[in-house]
């Protein structure tokens, strides 16, 4: 699906401070970056990376006052295909080294903890029936609502609440899934006709030799995702992350057919 | 200094499961592997990879009933230096781009409720005098005491409790560098004069272009420390993590001067 | 039903401390106490309260060193009936003032918390049907088992856990009915048919003008119950607390018919 | 000192609700009521509790829609007089059996967790003298700041943050004095002085055979408080609770000399 997806935020950075942006296209295999164009107003000096793994892009810079950064991109994100039930799970003795530190719990998915729950509850699936058989009992169990989760909110602290936002649903799948013994990790995306339209946040397993990508929110359909960056959970793929505090003024996201 | 390190884990596996080790030395740039045995009886199949950052290896095998593993390795470890106050701290762009998941919190580390604490305690301080007034503060404030935390216990809980075992001032010291804005990543080692002998938990932050090791415990001197794994938290270090519960028979670590 | 209770604490207190022991059979109506002896070894000074609500009895010492305290009732316990579906629920303006404290989350009761989980799971239910559903629930979904919880866990990670002991399934109860507007506070107490036999934590509701007992673990028959103290959890129920650490040395606890 | 005490709610319950109001103020011996009006706009039937203990009043009603409730009261509220270090502190077996309850854990103060801390950082005090040097130990090291904590904050997590409004450092102040041993309850009150004027959480600790009042926040004089209602900690103190969620439209609160 070729997507035109834009990004413009401007924050107010007072006091000064180092500022990493996450927001730009990764340079994932088959999703192929067509135009781009970024602009920081005023002009700001900054340095980007790129990771080996994800190709995800990470823009550093010191910001001072207002500043707006605006990105735009045409893209092709490729064939996303839905995970089927039938793709395999693998021993850990299988799985790519790179992978075991998604099996692992993170700040916001203490899976650790949910051992017991994801045998008692999804103890006759395995592979992508058992991934299946979470989103389908996150759609379930939990609503879709802003004003219950903050930043600082765990999969453990959702999963009582029964409430949260594309956060929180990634949190928690991420936490089942790692629980269940499957590698999962955070991906934030451009996500077409989500809405409202804002940054996205899901996840993605690793089954059968691959990462296939999920929504726990349903909010989005799977064809029109663009991974922009990836990581353990939010704490990794922050789309702004400031030393000291920042102000909001005005953000839009918007992501259309092109 | 010339050091002999040898570990005998003997577990019992029932159910059968899956496993990561992770006891060897590491292959980290100064640090000299003269001489190496690892034996599993019975004999396991595993297979064993290294992490190119940091040279740490894991092991991962399918384990079933009563297995000991024996593990045995002649080192040089190099000239491993206490960290002086005078080392620079680095603004956020300079870091090298893998250093940057080390400033995240984890797990175990919510170093992001812990701003407000570390600016006013140690805000006069920055970079090697800023790690060295945290320890001191540790060393003032926690005490060495086994059966206070458990496998469980964040970085948090041990603030509160002011007591703890070398895991929890780990955490408890990379918790307050990361909220400082200093990288800091968790070290599994073997510790020469660590008294009784045990896997230790240290950690290194990142200062002036390079890793710092440090021992927030004060229980082994600095230059009897050999590096095994590394990660962001003992989540990322443990000498075995299984997917099924084990049971400890016995266990032994021992390093002496070659 | 008649029964002769027996309980028989040592304990050593080295530091020597100040101690609260909760271990007499209520002065409840209705629970009639036919003999009763109480023995420190070595004698000890205390002094004993009773409180007006609940009948319960308070015994307070300073101890020192090895005691042994016994215990032994011959109770008529009354006629102790299981609560039928069909008792209704009060608002809270039909309350008696003084069971309001017990609608009010407590330290292992965040009953605050579970607001949305009561409505979506037990919503279609109210008065004596909601709390037999939130029984039949726990009942559903909790592993009764030793060695998962400690004296810090609190209802909301046994939500997580999915298992504890009988401490744990009563903050858990209580919680779920708290948050349905249910009076709710929790009852030591010595239970008949209890295997193995111990002090036995239960709760009770406030549902249509009266006090309901529940066993939310299903262990013991609610008729063979005898009230031994109340209060908002296990804080305020525990049969001994002390200022300082103390070390229990044996310690039984019998009921049988007399 | 003669005050005149205000306050005005308007709220909106939708959908209607049961409520609890406290915002009367208590019939404490030497706190007279010179004069009071209370109005509900619209009117709303409601019942009137007073406890024994503390003369706090609750109100009950069920209300619907916006609801105006004007409170209004010229008080006479005695002497009284700071803290002097010399009062003494009770063993536990010299406290009134009613006193008992102050001393345990409750939903906001895990006073349980913070043994090792006051001892090690109080431990040359007692009585009078350990009780200001926990208000001085919270001056010097917590915030007084809004925004920082939510209605979920408990003095563990204030601990950590450093910063919070007076219902924080009413926790905390409790948690470090039942920590200590000493008896410590949570009073809502009027505050002659405080600025902006509101409700105002404090507490009180039970040595020398009463109990005193303290203001951990020191935002208002001692001599300007007037008690409205006590309870274990804010669940139990809350203005308003309600069953169902409600809007606040507008709130004011005025304490002037009369």
């Amino acid at each position: 699906m070729k997507l035109r997806v834009r990004a413009e935020l401007v924050y107010r950075f007072d006091p000064p401070t180092d500022a990493i942006y996450k927001i730009q296209v990764a340079h994932w295999p088959g999703q192929d970056i067509l135009e781009e164009t970024l602009t920081f107003d005023p002009p700001v000096d900054f340095h980007e990376d790129e990771d080996v793994d994800f190709g995800a892009r990470t823009l550093r810079c010191h910001v001072e006052g207002e500043v707006k950064l605006t990105y735009e991109a045409v893209v092709e994100n490729g064939v996303l295909k839905g995970l089927p039930p039938s793709v395999s799970q693998h021993d850990w003795g299988e799985l790519p080294a790179e992978v075991l530190p998604y099996l692992q719990p993170s700040r916001y998915c203490p899976s650790d903890q949910f051992g017991r729950f994801v045998t008692r509850e999804f103890g006759d699936t395995a592979g992508g029936a058992r991934v299946l058989a979470i989103l389908n009992w996150i759609t379930e169990n939990v609503d879709y609502e802003h004003g219950v989760s903050d930043t600082e909110t765990t999969a453990a602290r959702t999963f009582i609440d029964r409430a949260g936002v594309c956060r929180d649903f990634t949190h928690l799948g991420m936490t089942l899934c790692r629980a269940s013994g499957i590698p999962a990790r955070a991906v934030s995306a451009f996500a077409h006709q989500l809405s409202p339209p804002d940054f996205h946040a899901i996840f993605e397993v690793w089954l059968d030799n691959g990462w296939w990508l999920v929504d726990p929110t349903g909010l989005a359909p799977v064809e029109g995702l663009v991974r922009i960056a990836c990581g353990r959970d939010a704490a990794d793929i922050a789309f702004l992350t400031t030393q000291e505090r920042c102000q909001m003024v005005r953000q839009s996201v918007t992501v259309a057919e092109a």
